[in-house]
């Protein structure tokens, strides 16, 4: 018999070949299980990954269902055909925790065989399957690697409300929350808090929290509720730091879920693009690449996401990654607050940034100057008496500034290649869903 | 002349020792501005700190007004009586956003003098007093510390979602939605998603995001959304795990913060505590020791505010910090999901964490058997068939697991000694406040 190093604190399943030729405890899901003769098969499913235990004699024949959770001690020994190299040779199983109902659907296959209402439904068995897992693994790494990136930049974390008395937008698109008796809404985004933020002087601040779309439509990159990684940025001088900003930011992000999340990448056979210079085509430009090289007629001041996605594979094609900042919209499709471009007052100096076909981020310079947002609001037919709080920013001394917001789950969705932004949440919510 | 180094490029006013000699621009506040004869001192305030310029014959006779938004450039030079050792000797000024309103009170004395209402109407203007911006520094700060940590120990960020069908205690409490003419609700807590998590596999996850509590009591302690640090951990034997992991958890925390926001601490005059061994009392024994040490009577299984102050006092007065958990709680007071205590069926495996006298964290082990939940959901009147999808996770083959929350504002509030939570809350919502 082998000497026994503390079987009783469990090892995780990655770390099995550190303890070859010790007595271990695994805990975890059983993810399969194979017999062959006297002998039992049985893959181990932990946090870390997956280890092979092998089960002899009246051990094996305990039935061991799928998604059971186990507690397995055994030997590491030598197993040259196990991927990790060794294997548990099992002395002893526990069953924690057996499923109680049938699984509605089978996880423990490359592919998982069931449409997407299946998989959110069953959202915690869905995710067991490792694919789905990763993207998951990969949105927290690159959360993570967002937040690192902006501290080292001297950026603040910022936690602002999502109850607000009214949109930033004038109204449209919001849910109405009854607040003790008076109505109020969920912020469609943390616009004006992180202006205020910058002008309190904190001057570079990030936040990262949910906001909410009353939209009614219904597709494969619209959500009602999403993550969004807020930027706003005090004492630039044109939109230009911005984009450059969210370059090395996305640098960053990329380089670091590169290099912590190796596995989950290859698992969805991903390779992350090397995010060198981003062009940046203002949008008549873009219109006219697409009309010259597709043919494509764009709607006016605007592309379609037909238009989108063709000018990523434009930019893609000159053998650079799907990457492009899209720049100088007109003034009467973008926010109130967008800051005029400095040579055509009908322009902003905003952009949105396009990656693998969508849209990921809308950023811009925003007006700093009172009398000039109080101008903007009236043209658009809103009242300046109702931008109080907001107003009051911009008379208390306030820099030029701007900043940008990456939808995480988009963000996630396009780097995986992943078809719908539902695969890149978590619990989706949607026009019709609101469960679980 | 001095030499000028690329006086265009913005130096930080904390960065300025290092510039001795050179030409440098700052970009700021006025903090104040003394004249004196011919000259004027200007303590500009940005990001970083303060640095004191001096205007000399004509720019010193330009009114730069307290709070205007300017770039002074100038030659640095030693100043041994300025804190940093030099000021800078300005030969240009631009006032890039001057005030266009009388500002609603002085935040450029040491303490504020304006009350909390006021305070919190003009926030913009209030978070620049250094003494009430600090706290949201330190709060950031305690964020970042609170990520890293966790990340180390292998835990995944999660980003569940704020609306919700139904709560998770039934219904009470919880602010309503019109979600396209569907009823639903801001979620009070994550605890079910974060339970999901952990059963779809993570194991150990945490999430900061708001929740949402439709309380009608407007205390000091109070707030109706607040930014909730969420744990939660699988494969646990007991709660002591728990209060381990969160023990370690704020060490670290508070070792941060020590480290990263001295001169924020040294302007607060707050001392760090040093997080050692922190006390586990039970419930009937901390009422016990109430009544024998300050004769005060408690409410049957619970402490009142008072009571919760005067244990904590009492922890402190043995020479350690005010921090204790607090366990043992019955169960008629926990939720339905808390673990029975393994020696009482009629108390729990859960405890609440006091610091400085208030609860800034509720945990306790999960109960992860579906029979036994079905059963405590019963005895409480609740129905079963209403809580499809989190009763599914334990008939999926679930580990023994639990967690907790930490509110980012109380332990802000509690660590910096404000006696109102709202001191630690940006933008804060209560029974009466929507805006800003």
């Amino acid at each position: 018999m082998s000497a026994i190093v503390q079987p009783e604190v469990r090892v995780l399943a990655a770390q099995l070949p550190l303890h070859l030729g010790n007595t271990v405890t695994l805990k975890g899901w059983v993810h399969n299980c194979r017999k062959m003769g006297n002998l039992a098969f049985v893959v181990l499913r932990d946090r870390s990954g997956m280890a092979q235990c092998v089960l002899e004699g009246a051990l094996a024949d305990r039935a061991l269902e799928n998604e059971s959770v186990v507690a397995v001690t055994g030997r590491v020994v030598a197993a040259p055909k196990a991927a990790s190299g060794v294997e548990l040779s099992v002395s002893a199983v526990t069953v924690i925790s057996a499923p109680t109902m049938a699984l509605p659907f089978e996880i423990n296959k490359k592919e998982l065989k069931a449409g997407l209402e299946a998989v959110l439904d069953h959202r915690v068995l869905s995710l067991r399957n490792p694919k789905l897992h990763a993207v998951f693994s990969i949105q927290a790494a690159l959360a993570g690697a967002f937040r690192e990136y902006l501290a080292n930049e001297g950026f603040t974390q910022i936690f602002t409300p999502k109850i607000v008395g009214t949109g930033t937008e004038g109204g449209a698109n919001l849910f109405p929350i009854d607040y003790f008796g008076e109505k109020a809404f969920l912020a469609q985004s943390p616009q004006f808090y992180k202006q205020m933020m910058v002008g309190a002087g904190y001057e570079r601040v990030f936040e990262i929290a949910p906001v909410y779309r009353a939209e009614e439509h219904n597709t494969s990159r619209h959500l009602n509720e999403y993550t969004s990684l807020d930027v706003e940025m005090g004492f630039i001088d044109s939109e230009e730091e911005l984009m450059a900003l969210e370059t090395g930011l996305l640098r960053h992000m990329f380089g670091r879920v590169g290099e912590s999340c190796a596995p989950e990448l290859a698992l969805l056979g991903v390779a992350v693009p090397e995010v060198g210079d981003i062009a940046h085509i203002p949008m008549a430009e873009a219109q006219a690449i697409i009309l010259r090289t597709y043919g494509k007629l764009s709607p006016k001041g605007d592309l379609d996401p037909e238009g989108e996605r063709l000018l990523c594979q434009y930019v893609a094609e000159a053998g650079k990654p799907a990457l492009v900042f899209l720049t100088r919209y007109p003034r009467e499709i973008r926010p109130m607050y967008a800051m005029p471009a400095p040579e055509d007052p009908t322009l902003t100096a905003s952009f949105d940034l396009l990656f693998n076909g969508l849209e990921v981020t809308t950023g811009g310079q925003r007006i700093h100057r009172p009398e000039m947002l109080i101008a903007s609001l009236r043209s658009r037919g809103l009242s300046p008496e109702s931008f109080g709080a907001y107003l009051e920013l911009f008379q208390l001394g306030m820099p030029p500034h701007g900043g940008f917001a990456i939808g995480l789950e988009r963000l996630t969705a396009r780097l995986l290649g992943l078809a719908n932004v539902r695969e890149a949440t978590s619990f989706p919510r949607d026009r019709t869903r609101l469960t679980p």
